[in-house]
Protein backbone atom coordinates (compact mmCIF):
# COMPACT_ATOMS: atom_id res chain seq x y z
CA UNK A 1 0.00 0.00 0.00
CA UNK A 2 1.07 3.63 -0.60
CA UNK A 3 3.62 2.79 -2.96
CA UNK A 4 1.99 3.52 -6.31
CA UNK A 5 -0.72 5.57 -7.25
CA UNK A 6 -3.64 3.71 -6.72
CA UNK A 7 -4.88 6.12 -4.07
CA UNK A 8 -7.38 8.76 -3.85
CA UNK A 9 -5.13 12.09 -2.40
CA UNK A 10 -6.69 14.38 0.44
CA UNK A 11 -7.05 17.64 0.01
CA UNK A 12 -5.52 20.03 3.08
CA UNK A 13 -9.28 20.48 4.78
CA UNK A 14 -9.59 16.86 4.75
CA UNK A 15 -5.57 16.04 5.75
CA UNK A 16 -6.06 18.29 9.37
CA UNK A 17 -9.45 17.09 9.78
CA UNK A 18 -7.96 13.42 10.34
CA UNK A 19 -5.03 14.61 12.03
CA UNK A 20 -7.38 16.47 14.68
CA UNK A 21 -8.68 12.97 15.78
CA UNK A 22 -5.82 11.08 16.35
CA UNK A 23 -3.63 11.50 19.63
CA UNK A 24 0.09 10.07 18.06
CA UNK A 25 2.22 11.23 15.51
CA UNK A 26 5.30 10.87 14.46
CA UNK A 27 8.07 13.41 13.67
CA UNK A 28 10.47 12.52 11.02
CA UNK A 29 14.04 14.23 11.19
CA UNK A 30 17.34 14.13 10.75
CA UNK A 31 19.65 13.09 13.43
CA UNK A 32 23.40 13.34 13.42
CA UNK A 33 22.99 13.08 9.04
CA UNK A 34 20.57 10.25 9.57
CA UNK A 35 17.08 9.42 9.21
CA UNK A 36 15.22 9.11 12.82
CA UNK A 37 11.49 9.17 13.97
CA UNK A 38 10.27 9.48 17.32
CA UNK A 39 5.97 9.09 17.77
CA UNK A 40 4.76 11.91 19.62
CA UNK A 41 1.19 13.38 21.26
CA UNK A 42 0.09 16.60 19.73
CA UNK A 43 -2.84 18.83 18.75
CA UNK A 44 -3.61 21.54 16.05
CA UNK A 45 -2.49 25.14 16.59
CA UNK A 46 -5.59 27.64 15.89
CA UNK A 47 -2.88 27.57 12.42
CA UNK A 48 -3.12 24.25 11.69
CA UNK A 49 0.57 23.98 12.84
CA UNK A 50 1.43 21.06 15.26
CA UNK A 51 2.22 21.91 18.54
CA UNK A 52 4.17 19.01 20.98
CA UNK A 53 5.37 19.18 24.01
CA UNK A 54 8.58 17.84 25.16
CA UNK A 55 11.28 18.62 27.30
CA UNK A 56 13.07 21.83 26.88
CA UNK A 57 17.25 19.75 26.89
CA UNK A 58 15.46 16.72 25.29
CA UNK A 59 17.57 15.33 22.29
CA UNK A 60 14.35 15.67 20.18
CA UNK A 61 13.93 19.63 20.70
CA UNK A 62 18.25 20.05 20.23
CA UNK A 63 17.63 18.01 16.74
CA UNK A 64 14.75 19.85 15.48
CA UNK A 65 14.54 23.34 16.49
CA UNK A 66 14.95 25.62 13.24
CA UNK A 67 15.06 22.57 11.21
CA UNK A 68 12.32 21.68 8.38
CA UNK A 69 10.97 18.13 9.37
CA UNK A 70 8.16 15.87 8.23
CA UNK A 71 5.47 14.91 10.69
CA UNK A 72 3.38 11.54 9.91
CA UNK A 73 0.03 10.05 11.29
CA UNK A 74 -1.91 7.56 10.38
CA UNK A 75 -5.07 4.77 10.83
CA UNK A 76 -4.76 1.60 9.15
CA UNK A 77 -7.40 -1.40 9.49
CA UNK A 78 -6.04 -4.64 8.69
CA UNK A 79 -9.30 -6.10 8.65
CA UNK A 80 -10.62 -4.31 5.38
CA UNK A 81 -7.32 -2.94 4.27
CA UNK A 82 -7.96 0.08 4.20
CA UNK A 83 -6.58 3.73 5.77
CA UNK A 84 -5.58 6.82 5.82
CA UNK A 85 -2.08 8.73 6.09
CA UNK A 86 -1.27 12.40 6.45
CA UNK A 87 1.99 14.20 6.03
CA UNK A 88 3.12 17.85 7.34
CA UNK A 89 6.10 19.43 6.22
CA UNK A 90 7.17 22.53 7.48
CA UNK A 91 10.16 24.44 9.70
CA UNK A 92 9.87 23.14 13.75
CA UNK A 93 10.61 25.98 15.92
CA UNK A 94 10.67 25.91 19.82
CA UNK A 95 7.94 28.69 21.05
CA UNK A 96 9.91 31.36 23.10
CA UNK A 97 7.61 32.10 26.18
CA UNK A 98 5.72 35.62 24.64
CA UNK A 99 4.54 32.28 21.89
CA UNK A 100 3.61 29.86 24.50
CA UNK A 101 0.87 32.82 26.18
CA UNK A 102 -0.73 32.48 23.02
CA UNK A 103 -4.00 31.28 22.95
CA UNK A 104 -4.35 27.86 21.94
CA UNK A 105 -6.85 24.39 22.59
CA UNK A 106 -7.36 23.48 25.79
CA UNK A 107 -3.38 24.04 26.64
CA UNK A 108 -1.84 22.60 24.22
CA UNK A 109 -1.06 18.94 23.72
CA UNK A 110 -1.83 16.07 26.48
CA UNK A 111 1.79 14.17 26.97
CA UNK A 112 1.38 10.56 28.24
CA UNK A 113 4.56 10.79 29.66
CA UNK A 114 4.95 13.33 33.03
CA UNK A 115 7.38 16.04 30.75
CA UNK A 116 10.20 17.77 32.82
CA UNK A 117 11.09 21.80 32.10
CA UNK A 118 8.52 21.13 29.47
CA UNK A 119 8.31 23.55 26.29
CA UNK A 120 5.97 23.42 23.14
CA UNK A 121 7.31 22.82 19.72
CA UNK A 122 5.47 24.04 16.72
CA UNK A 123 5.74 22.81 13.03
CA UNK A 124 4.69 24.78 10.55
CA UNK A 125 2.28 23.21 8.33
CA UNK A 126 3.54 24.68 5.05
CA UNK A 127 2.90 21.41 2.93
CA UNK A 128 -0.27 19.24 3.89
CA UNK A 129 -0.29 16.17 1.65
CA UNK A 130 -2.74 13.15 2.51
CA UNK A 131 -3.68 9.79 0.87
CA UNK A 132 -6.68 7.34 1.24
CA UNK A 133 -6.36 3.98 0.92
CA UNK A 134 -10.36 2.63 0.27
CA UNK A 135 -9.38 -1.01 0.52
CA UNK A 136 -9.31 -3.85 -1.74
CA UNK B 1 5.03 10.59 25.63
CA UNK B 2 8.28 9.45 23.96
CA UNK B 3 10.35 12.58 24.42
CA UNK B 4 11.86 11.81 27.50
CA UNK B 5 13.84 9.31 29.64
CA UNK B 6 10.88 7.50 31.21
CA UNK B 7 10.72 4.55 28.93
CA UNK B 8 11.51 0.56 29.60
CA UNK B 9 13.99 0.12 27.11
CA UNK B 10 13.56 -2.85 24.86
CA UNK B 11 16.08 -4.79 23.76
CA UNK B 12 16.88 -6.10 20.21
CA UNK B 13 15.13 -9.75 20.16
CA UNK B 14 11.96 -8.00 21.74
CA UNK B 15 11.77 -5.40 19.34
CA UNK B 16 11.67 -7.77 16.24
CA UNK B 17 8.86 -9.73 18.23
CA UNK B 18 7.30 -6.64 18.17
CA UNK B 19 7.39 -5.84 14.60
CA UNK B 20 6.59 -9.22 13.51
CA UNK B 21 3.19 -8.44 14.68
CA UNK B 22 2.23 -5.70 12.85
CA UNK B 23 1.57 -5.17 9.26
CA UNK B 24 2.06 -1.52 8.38
CA UNK B 25 5.31 0.38 9.40
CA UNK B 26 6.84 3.55 7.72
CA UNK B 27 9.95 4.12 5.81
CA UNK B 28 11.49 7.56 7.05
CA UNK B 29 14.04 8.61 4.40
CA UNK B 30 15.13 11.83 2.52
CA UNK B 31 13.53 12.78 -0.91
CA UNK B 32 15.20 16.22 -2.42
CA UNK B 33 17.23 17.26 1.25
CA UNK B 34 13.68 17.20 2.85
CA UNK B 35 12.87 14.36 5.16
CA UNK B 36 10.04 12.03 4.19
CA UNK B 37 7.81 9.13 5.22
CA UNK B 38 6.00 6.76 3.69
CA UNK B 39 3.33 3.87 5.65
CA UNK B 40 4.29 0.51 4.42
CA UNK B 41 3.49 -3.59 4.58
CA UNK B 42 6.29 -5.35 5.65
CA UNK B 43 7.82 -8.49 6.62
CA UNK B 44 10.35 -9.89 8.44
CA UNK B 45 13.02 -11.63 6.22
CA UNK B 46 14.86 -14.91 7.79
CA UNK B 47 17.78 -12.55 9.16
CA UNK B 48 15.66 -9.74 10.43
CA UNK B 49 16.07 -7.58 7.29
CA UNK B 50 13.16 -5.73 7.08
CA UNK B 51 11.48 -6.80 3.45
CA UNK B 52 8.81 -4.49 1.57
CA UNK B 53 7.26 -4.58 -1.69
CA UNK B 54 6.91 -1.51 -4.08
CA UNK B 55 6.60 -0.52 -7.89
CA UNK B 56 9.85 -0.92 -9.48
CA UNK B 57 9.65 2.67 -10.99
CA UNK B 58 8.65 4.09 -7.38
CA UNK B 59 9.43 7.94 -6.42
CA UNK B 60 10.14 5.39 -2.97
CA UNK B 61 12.45 3.05 -4.92
CA UNK B 62 14.66 6.09 -6.63
CA UNK B 63 15.10 7.95 -2.98
CA UNK B 64 15.87 5.02 -0.93
CA UNK B 65 18.39 2.36 -2.65
CA UNK B 66 21.51 2.04 -1.31
CA UNK B 67 20.72 5.31 1.39
CA UNK B 68 20.65 4.51 5.03
CA UNK B 69 16.69 4.89 6.13
CA UNK B 70 15.09 3.83 9.29
CA UNK B 71 11.42 2.05 9.89
CA UNK B 72 9.15 2.68 12.50
CA UNK B 73 6.27 0.54 13.77
CA UNK B 74 4.35 1.37 17.06
CA UNK B 75 1.32 0.30 18.72
CA UNK B 76 -0.35 2.40 20.96
CA UNK B 77 -3.45 2.42 23.08
CA UNK B 78 -5.44 5.62 24.03
CA UNK B 79 -7.40 3.90 26.89
CA UNK B 80 -4.51 3.14 28.84
CA UNK B 81 -1.50 5.34 27.44
CA UNK B 82 0.33 2.36 26.58
CA UNK B 83 2.59 1.03 23.94
CA UNK B 84 5.72 0.95 22.21
CA UNK B 85 7.64 1.76 19.19
CA UNK B 86 10.64 0.19 17.27
CA UNK B 87 13.24 1.67 14.62
CA UNK B 88 14.77 0.01 12.45
CA UNK B 89 17.73 1.89 10.75
CA UNK B 90 19.77 0.38 8.30
CA UNK B 91 21.17 0.57 4.36
CA UNK B 92 18.05 0.11 2.02
CA UNK B 93 18.94 -1.93 -1.13
CA UNK B 94 16.63 -3.24 -4.24
CA UNK B 95 16.90 -7.15 -4.52
CA UNK B 96 18.29 -8.03 -7.47
CA UNK B 97 16.77 -11.67 -8.95
CA UNK B 98 19.10 -13.71 -7.54
CA UNK B 99 18.36 -12.36 -3.77
CA UNK B 100 14.61 -12.51 -4.30
CA UNK B 101 14.94 -15.97 -5.19
CA UNK B 102 16.11 -16.57 -1.87
CA UNK B 103 13.97 -18.33 0.80
CA UNK B 104 11.65 -15.60 2.71
CA UNK B 105 8.88 -16.69 4.71
CA UNK B 106 5.69 -17.12 2.84
CA UNK B 107 6.50 -15.28 -0.45
CA UNK B 108 7.54 -11.67 0.90
CA UNK B 109 5.56 -9.15 2.13
CA UNK B 110 1.96 -8.35 1.45
CA UNK B 111 1.10 -5.35 0.11
CA UNK B 112 -2.90 -3.68 0.19
CA UNK B 113 -2.43 -2.18 -2.90
CA UNK B 114 -2.00 -3.95 -6.29
CA UNK B 115 1.66 -2.76 -7.23
CA UNK B 116 2.87 -2.71 -10.84
CA UNK B 117 6.12 -4.06 -11.60
CA UNK B 118 6.54 -5.36 -8.13
CA UNK B 119 10.21 -5.66 -6.30
CA UNK B 120 11.50 -5.97 -3.28
CA UNK B 121 13.36 -3.82 -1.03
CA UNK B 122 15.51 -5.26 1.75
CA UNK B 123 16.41 -2.67 4.58
CA UNK B 124 19.26 -4.28 7.01
CA UNK B 125 18.42 -4.17 10.12
CA UNK B 126 22.18 -2.61 11.56
CA UNK B 127 20.33 -0.55 14.63
CA UNK B 128 17.43 -2.04 16.27
CA UNK B 129 16.06 0.25 18.99
CA UNK B 130 12.61 0.44 21.13
CA UNK B 131 10.74 1.79 23.87
CA UNK B 132 7.87 0.91 25.94
CA UNK B 133 5.32 3.33 27.52
CA UNK B 134 3.58 1.43 30.04
CA UNK B 135 0.68 4.03 30.74
CA UNK B 136 0.14 6.61 33.76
Amino acid sequence: MLQNDGFRALDRQMCLRLLARVPVGRVVYTKQALPAVLPVNFCLDADSSVLLRTSAGSDLVRAIDGAVVAFEADEFDAATRSGWSVVVTGRACLLTDADAHAPRPAGGPDSWMPVRDDVLVRIESEVVTGRELTGG
